[in-house]
């Protein structure tokens, strides 16, 4: 598959986005021609920098507002395409996107639109440009790409040809299975958007919401499917329009878009396969349409992982230890020794393994100090760590080193978007993890403790990096999105995304913070699911344990809401525990105060259960917000 | 009119929202239940502090999804209502809002819903509560506002009425001259809200992006009339969900929330006495409906000004000045001399005026120095700048003082909500400044200098307090908001809001920068408007002045759009000027590098044409950005 993105997508200059790109390791790309107009540099230079750094220059985009309009406006439009069609050829380019008439159009009349569209593919044919057709959702007249490829036919002029956009086309719910009866020859170029299902007016949501595939909600594979089934072999192009892409990190952004290439070109894959299995498509009646690697289209795959098994481990970093040494020996975690050549100690509840790593956090916290303990790295257990690991480097993912030694195990890492480091280990049947031997000699090996296991972990999120971790764990580690909530806290809206396997063994929580609160300020937590909430507050009480002090007021309301056994609810609130039921199942939980910037949740889930009591989130931020005014 | 306010609209604790309320001068405030169950405060202990703070407890909100359910959901929630009344008599409150059900509604029968709000009415009068019910624009069943009136009047209990919210009647585009026909006894509550007019679901446009009255697009004054009309004399109390005041400082949002009630205030009343002398209103037939002070509730009003004629002076502060000198000098302004007593130095062109303040700018700015030039003050010239202080200072506009000798002319003077000092002067008809006497002692005075005026300033916001600039200019100094634009830069998109006088003598842009680029690195700046701009440009380019370099590219596409005369594009691209055309009239204008955060335009207006060069302004930024990555 040919990969293209259009410059709009990426902020900076011509010049740094060119650069950006081809270091991202994009085929192609778009000239959005804003970025060219703002540029001191000639078209000339445009083109030679472009051979240079081993980019096509695939479309020359947007014109618009040339069809459906009075004599006098076509004179004037086809004089200003015969200006662009001459830059162009300075450019080396050969395609532009002319796009349906938004602005200008007054009349409605798929006649005279194709006598207008066969006058301007005649004068593209004079300089050797093609002109691809697009129809915007918001199009005056022209807003259906079937209706676009009608036009095209109607002319019939090989330098007139249809630009599919999947955001025009899944913004209004379209069938997309037309498309492969579109002739081959009649397809310009293909451009590619996901974004989130939201209800607004499609202009708006275009202009600001597009997001990189696998970061929305649109069905790109089958898109893209029904675009290899037509026979498409061109560029397949992000065009993007996105407020916070437009000033993120150009080189940083840049990757996030062309690893959603890679993921889309993977899904596209599978779709076919999956659709030539099941015997749809457009063969003759009753055969199955043939598999993908009949058409031209080549789509490469990546090395397959499944999902992910379990957490293996969590790690905090911390340079001062002693507040999280206590806390964890208070919960119920029993010091299992340092390693024999790091800096490091092991403590384990069960299948819960957390690693104190002794040093200072990576990116230092002017607030709170830079020895404050945060949450530096998580373990996966993985079937196949070198698979998984080759996987993530295919999809761009950057490797993080991790020194060992002779006779340790070799974690492969990488560090996610937020800087957290991922590592994929190898899991056990038995939930045990083979490296924890190089931990504690001389010490006893844990015996059987209470049973734990990791039940979730909630990571902030930058606000420029929030769509990029969605797509770095869906794609990467095979985590599923799940639907989007909101916390209110006393400094604002805490958007929550869970992601998460299919038998929720690993829940991860991406918290974008309030953007007065970002990763520096904000807390971040582990939570470790237990069988008997209730006898473990008990015991962790006994221990000392700091918990966070829930109101009463909480257990008054909670009362009101579920009319609870007036024991049970004396005893939630006796121990600072929180409560919460849905037709599923019951949830208990309680938080303990903060260590730096990282606390610790235990839970108990009942029934099927599947949340993490999100009525109760803005009771927890209350509280620590409390806690950090008067600390 | 007694003022209130919800505390949702508020960021922090329960205690400190209350407290900036007492502050900021509200009368009473609703209690959002979620802030009480977050809140260490028992219920008691709520009552006293707002007893002491002055405050009264007008509304406990909200109770959900009460009506239109079946026979054991109803058990259930009047047990739930009870215990909020209990509650709420420890709170000493005694209204409470019920709004129409979203979630768990399920049969459709007006009669049904009487009979249940029945019961809660009665319910509460045990209790000695009432029962303000109000539809939700989202409601299941009911979201008609006067449909729960409806049902209010068919239960017809004393302790049953109804709650208006402006923000569920006016996102609906109900009318609202039907409230003129409500009992005032069924009206237990008015909530007002304003927003922006987007086009989204209507639970999402109210959750995020409500503002305050004054800084959106609804016609509240009419929607209040109505209500006054109705003869309703109770709270009037703002709900706001607003994700940036969720997380804004409590008291400063506090203060604009009150400020909007004070304008509001002064509003309705305007619109009541201009509806009174339109005849318009339900007195009977033919009568005009009496004037304002015949209802029940009193409406203050304000000292009453119009709208400034014109920028008497900007004022730019920098520690080294010399960049700026330089620059002034090279545009055609004129050096008159150093303050007498204080160390300021007055340039002028015409009747454009401009301080230079020799200290540093206020807020420091790390990136390019605290010596660095920024835009630190504007004058405009008022019909009588002692009311319209009094007017600034009744809106809570904070004073600045400034420091004055006798016989030295004293400015009114207050802070902007980005800091910009606004000083009040007194205007003259000629367009002089009596104060430019207090400069140049032994220089002679200025000769006639080629026309100029100040044509627009632009100055950056803060995120936080973008919303808020937009009523305190419209409020206190009489600007109108025009409609908003989006121009994007390479670091991100800028968005624009122009404020200005009818006749635009005065013209403000507050750009709301990317999030990555708040004040301290953007770039504001000051534009002249001149009679001739290429003698201007030729003149300046004779002295030396460095322009914008703008792209040979962008010569070459506006050729392409525009079709101009070979010549003139020459002219304009020889001497680095742009140039805009509408059905109006043309536009040219250039820039001048950037001295510090600050860099000045040069304008010429031909024929009405009211813009300010919009598709032009990302090539600005586009070569600003270059400069800045290069120097």
């Amino acid at each position: 598959m040919r990969t293209g993105i259009a410059t709009v997508c990426l902020s900076g200059t011509l010049k740094e986005k060119m650069q950006a790109c081809a270091i991202a390791g994009f085929d192609g790309i778009e000239i959005f021609e804003p970025d060219l107009v703002t540029s001191p540099l000639p078209p000339e230079d445009v083109r030679k920098m472009a051979a240079d750094l081993g980019l096509t220059l695939d479309l020359y985009q947007p014109f618009r507002d040339f069809d459906s309009v009075s004599g006098d406006l076509l004179t004037a439009n086809l004089r200003r395409a015969e200006a662009k069609f001459k830059l162009m050829a300075r450019l080396g380019m050969d395609t532009i996107l002319v796009c349906s008439n938004v602005a200008t159009a007054s009349i409605d009349s798929d006649d005279l639109r194709a006598e207008q569209l066969g006058q301007l593919a005649a004068l593209a044919g004079d300089h050797g440009v093609k002109v691809a057709y697009e129809a915007l959702a918001w199009g005056k007249y022209v807003s259906d790409y079937e209706h676009a490829h009608k036009l095209v036919e109607a002319v019939d002029h090989p330098n007139l040809g249809t630009c599919l956009d999947s955001f025009h086309i899944l913004s209004r719910n379209w069938d997309t299975a037309p498309i492969e009866a579109f002739s081959p020859d009649k397809i310009f170029f293909v451009q590619v958007a996901d974004a989130p299902k939201l209800s607004m007016d499609v202009l708006s949501w275009s202009r600001h919401y597009r997001v990189f595939p696998g970061e929305g909600q649109f069905d790109l594979a089958k898109f893209m499917g029904h675009v290899v089934r037509a026979g498409y072999s061109g560029p397949v192009s992000l065009e993007i329009f996105n407020d916070v892409f437009r000033q993120s990190d150009v080189e940083r952004t840049a990757v996030d878009a062309m690893r959603s290439l890679i993921w889309l070109e993977e899904q596209s894959a599978k779709w076919l396969d999956a659709a030539s299995d099941a015997g749809t498509g457009t063969g003759a009646a009753g055969t199955p349409a043939p598999g993908r690697r009949r058409y031209p289209m080549e789509l490469a795959t990546l090395p397959q992982v499944a999902e992910p098994a379990g957490y293996n481990f969590a790690e905090v970093r911390a340079a001062d230890t002693q507040g999280l040494e206590t806390v964890l020996g208070q919960l119920g975690f029993e010091f299992n020794g340092r390693h024999r050549t790091k800096d490091v100690q092991l403590w384990s509840m069960g299948h819960a393994r957390v690693i104190i790593n002794e040093a200072a956090p990576a990116d230092g916290d002017g607030a709170t100090g830079d020895a404050s303990p945060a949450i530096a790295a998580l373990g996966f257990d993985v079937a196949s760590p070198v698979i998984a690991a080759a996987r993530a480097q295919q999809l761009k993912a950057p490797a993080v080193p991790r020194k060992s030694q002779a006779n340790e195990e070799v974690f492969q890492g990488f560090a996610a978007p937020d800087s957290t480091e991922i590592f994929l280990c190898q899991g056990t049947s038995d939930g045990t993890a083979a490296w924890t031997s190089e931990f504690g000699e001389g010490l006893e090996n844990p015996t059987a403790g209470p049973t734990a296991v990791i039940d979730h972990v909630n990571l902030a999120q930058p606000w420029q990096h929030f769509d990029e971790a969605v797509l770095f764990y869906t794609s990467a580690l095979a985590l599923e999105p799940q639907p989007f909530a909101e916390v209110p806290s006393p400094t604002g809206l805490v958007r929550s995304q869970v992601m998460a396997t299919g038998d929720r063994a690993v829940r991860l929580v991406l918290n974008l913070a309030p953007l007065n609160q970002q990763r520096k300020t904000y807390q971040e937590h582990i939570a470790f699911a237990v069988d008997d909430l209730v006898a473990t507050a008990r015991d962790c009480r006994a221990r000392g344990l700091e918990f966070l002090q829930i109101p009463a007021n909480y257990y008054e309301d909670l009362d009101a809401r579920f009319g609870l056994a007036p024991d049970f609810l004396a005893t939630l609130q006796e121990l600072n525990l929180l409560y919460d039921r849905d037709a599923d199942g019951e949830f208990l939980h309680f938080y303990t105060a903060t260590v730096g910037s990282v606390f610790f949740e235990m839970v108990e889930r009942c029934g099927a259960y599947d949340g993490y009591g999100a009525p109760n989130a803005p009771v927890r931020h209350a509280v620590q917000y409390d806690h950090l005014q008067h600390r």
